[in-house]
């Protein structure tokens, strides 16, 4: 299992408040079934990377949809093979 | 207030466990006193940018005095000029 | 078309030095057909948002193939849809 | 001397297009002094740690004068002590 933080920056938005982008973001990710965490500066998500790649794909659609013109996705995977990785054993450290 | 997450990595360690690198780093943001937040993908903080940058800095040193040999910094900032910025105010987006 | 970055960076790789690591992955980025370009800080591909996750699959299973234990994956995609984008057109900003 | 790519996304401008707040930071990267490169997905920096968040300072302050209400900056820093670091050397892979 990998863990990997996902963020999605709508531009051109004439507002600075965003949420509203975001929301349907939320829900694809709620609804793939993956584990996930949503932090203040982007959602966590624990899967396989093939998962957390087909997601992201998800997540690009969900924010053209909800009327972005533009978007920034920065994606953060972190994976080992030597050990098992979670999200709860990456919060101690 | 900004809110910001920051991530680093040790890169030439023998073990890709880093967890021994990475004690000092949040000792040193413990002591900054500012708002933090251990996440699973890094630490989100709470400050002024200047306080960001200058915490950036000190977790640079902490972590080539823990003994790395070569460190990858990731640092994110959201910062806003018509509305409060938060750690919790960005959790409830 | 969408532009991103990707950077890959081993851990626990013993020397700091992670050349060799990379060299395999930069052969697949190469072989993908994409257009790309070798930035410092990671390198850059043109595509569609699909071509580019299938390319950031393959790029990751290249560094497991080259012996990473552990890998850091950083990926940052800006995608638009009123206007073309383009390496070339990023470059003129 | 470390090397650093920095990347700043207005939020909430009218337009995706965003190249009229970048030009004052390219210029205030410009008159730092660093050695630089414009690449498509940011500007690649180099300096010494002080340095570059120094000049992060100074490019948050112009995007906010150039009349961003809200900013993303997104900061890559790789620093090592066991050997010398440049642009250069790291387009050599």
């Amino acid at each position: 299992m990998a863990v990997a933080e996902l963020c999605l920056f709508p531009l051109g938005t004439e507002s600075p408040s965003v949420g509203r982008y975001l929301e349907p973001v939320i829900e694809v990710i709620e609804k793939s079934g993956l584990k996930y965490m949503v932090c203040p500066m982007g959602t966590v998500v624990e899967g396989s990377v093939d998962e957390i790649l087909e997601l992201v794909k998800k997540c690009h659609e969900a924010i053209l949809k909800a009327g972005a013109k533009r978007v920034v996705i920065s994606l953060k995977i972190d994976d080992r093979i030597d050990k098992p990785l979670s999200i709860e054993g990456k919060l101690g450290v």
